[in-house]
């Protein structure tokens, strides 16, 4: 079960403060989900995810059902429990990954059929399949359905398909839900269509979900295209429901979307990055290896009062991914994180006191100065 | 500045339980030292490290004259600093990885010449440099003068030579040495020679020196022989001053070894083998990413009680060592050093209650049952 409550809308823009409301505690919105894709936020512990105020993390019913396998999961007494978190988990159905990362795949009314990406293994994932792996195995907080999504460019037939039956498959979803301890998302699609979006969320507002994510993006169209969706679509959804836009993406990414009424991200680039040696900073992102930094004892971000910056150098960090030490990803993805996640909490003090909009142009102002 | 303190000698044994003071705190005896090769307790970081125990580390100065260069670390503030770590450090001089490591080395009465093994650059060290980059640069707590190896097995005239030319190269460490800041440790070598090791004692003794190391020793001899040559030496070294075994070892080496007489150790095998998914327990060691644990939902070890092992299990490890995640190395390595540093603890009790062959049998029994 969970339950939205929204705060306050900015006087000047569609940008919402809320709270989601979860039996395993409440999520301060806009929020940022860091990824667990394999049960794990990579190099980071649960207690630092807290200390640094993440209070809901996404998951990957996908990769988990493949490794270690979800019914092992459930013996393991659920997700929370086998991986040490214990605030909300969102878990992502795997439609997403089925599509980008499976080999062979084969989708039929029933269901998708594909090869792991591990093993070559064969699988089947039904929408039924997919809310009992999410519901009665790992034991989410919040379900995502079954999804067709497209590859971009696509016509509009093609779309249109893919639309309709990713909302026949959100309602058999909807009757393989068990109970009510675990909340179930619609997936909008619909590509770049902005009917076919429209219609989507005209289907879907008549079901019985606890909120709506936005899928189907960020999967090659341009980012101004990608806007005006993220902006059309916020424009029809309910306002007393969450909105959840999947893995979007750049700082600037977020401000703009949440500029349109989105409530919550995930995205795996802090921490993707954070390995790859590339720092977020006040200023633009960096790339900490750069020999640029050999002799830079100041923080990775004179702004950041994060962990890392008060105890460590550019110079230092620079030396850990030199020397390929896992303490650099490690520290570097803290680091991330934190830039992540503090970015959110701003916004929401600044949508609770009307001046999103300064905040999102100061900002700017700072990190890509044009 | 550096002073051993001599709290007890077990009565049954040679076993030694002191201080080691320092002006950056004390460490209590037997002590096992972490192993920071490159400025970095691999996974871990300094708050950690204390938080299990840890009041000394090792760290490297052939790595770190290499990468990222010792002016740099001096740049920086000194090597402390650099690193975060502000307890003791003690720094390797580099004699022995020169030795093993570097490629197309060259032994002179100056020092030894060798080809980097990362870039292939060449460098010269002599007695003076390595103390000026441990001293100067580093700003060592502890610091080991440029020794000579020699391989294993060699014969007693080469082992003759480079015991007298490690002494010569002794007397000059002492002569470069320009403060009191950084203490400078005697390292005894004579392979496995018991007159030329008791020689080497003898000459070094009457030099003022503010500890003495064992070098030369795990280089492929017998264990027999090791323990032989480190209860010699033992029995010979001036008793008010600390006794460092170099490099050594398995948990039944320390126990073995803190017998005899041994104050301190620095071994890298807790964390390689945390990366490499081994996991020290109490009852032997394990190969986390066997099958057998697929669905083990105990801790990695039953008796442990470090942050690890209360929070995730056996399955959960090993998952994430199947997965390729950072965070099994990290929470291994945890973990591992854990287990290290609880077993030097428990020794020096046994130690203070005379009872320390009782400890040593006890814990034996369950590790490796015969």
């Amino acid at each position: 079960m969970v339950k939205f409550e929204l705060i306050h809308t900015d006087k000047k823009t569609g940008a919402r403060a809320g709270v989601l409301h979860t039996s395993r505690g409440d999520v301060e919105t806009p929020a940022f989900m860091p990824v667990g894709t394999q049960g794990t936020v990579k190099t980071i512990i649960p207690e630092e995810l807290k200390s640094i105020g993440a209070q809901m993390i996404l998951s990957n019913a996908y990769h988990l059902a493949l490794r270690p396998g979800a019914q092992l999961i459930a013996k393991a007494g659920g997700l929370h429990k086998f991986m040490h978190w214990d605030g909300p988990i969102l878990t992502d159905s795997g439609g997403y990954q089925v599509f980008s990362l499976a080999k062979l795949r084969k989708v039929e009314e029933e269901g998708v059929r594909f090869r792991s990406h591990i093993d070559g293994d064969m699988h089947f994932f039904t929408p039924e399949s997919v809310v009992q792996i999410q519901e009665e195995f790992l034991g989410s907080d919040i379900m995502m359905p079954l999804d067709e999504c497209t590859d971009y460019p696509c016509s509009k037939s093609v779309a249109l398909s893919a639309m309709e039956r990713t909302y026949r498959w959100l309602q058999r979803s909807i009757k393989a839900k068990k109970g009510n301890k675990s909340a179930l998302f619609a997936i909008i699609q619909g590509s770049v269509y902005k009917d076919l979006r429209k219609q989507c969320i005209d289907l879907m507002g008549e079901l019985n979900v606890d909120g709506y994510a936005l899928g189907g993006l960020s999967v090659g169209e341009d980012k101004s295209a990608t806007y005006e969706i993220v902006s059309h679509c916020c424009r029809y959804l309910p306002k007393d429901k969450t909105r959840y836009l999947m893995g979007v993406g750049k700082p600037q990414d977020l401000l703009e979307s949440v500029q349109y009424g989105v409530d919550i991200f995930d995205c795996s680039l802090p921490t993707r990055e954070g390995r790859t040696g590339k720092s977020f900073t006040s200023s633009g992102e960096i790339t900490i290896r750069n020999s640029l930094f050999k002799e830079d004892f100041n923080p990775i971000d004179k702004d950041c009062d994060c962990y890392v910056c008060k105890n460590y150098t550019r110079s230092y960090l620079r030396h850990l991914f030199n020397t390929s030490e896992i303490l650099g990803p490690r520290l570097n993805s803290f680091h991330n994180l934190y830039f992540y996640l503090s970015l959110m909490k701003k916004m929401r003090e600044s949508i609770l006191k009307d001046s999103f909009l300064d905040f999102k142009k100061e900002f700017m102002r700072k990190y890509a100065p044009s």
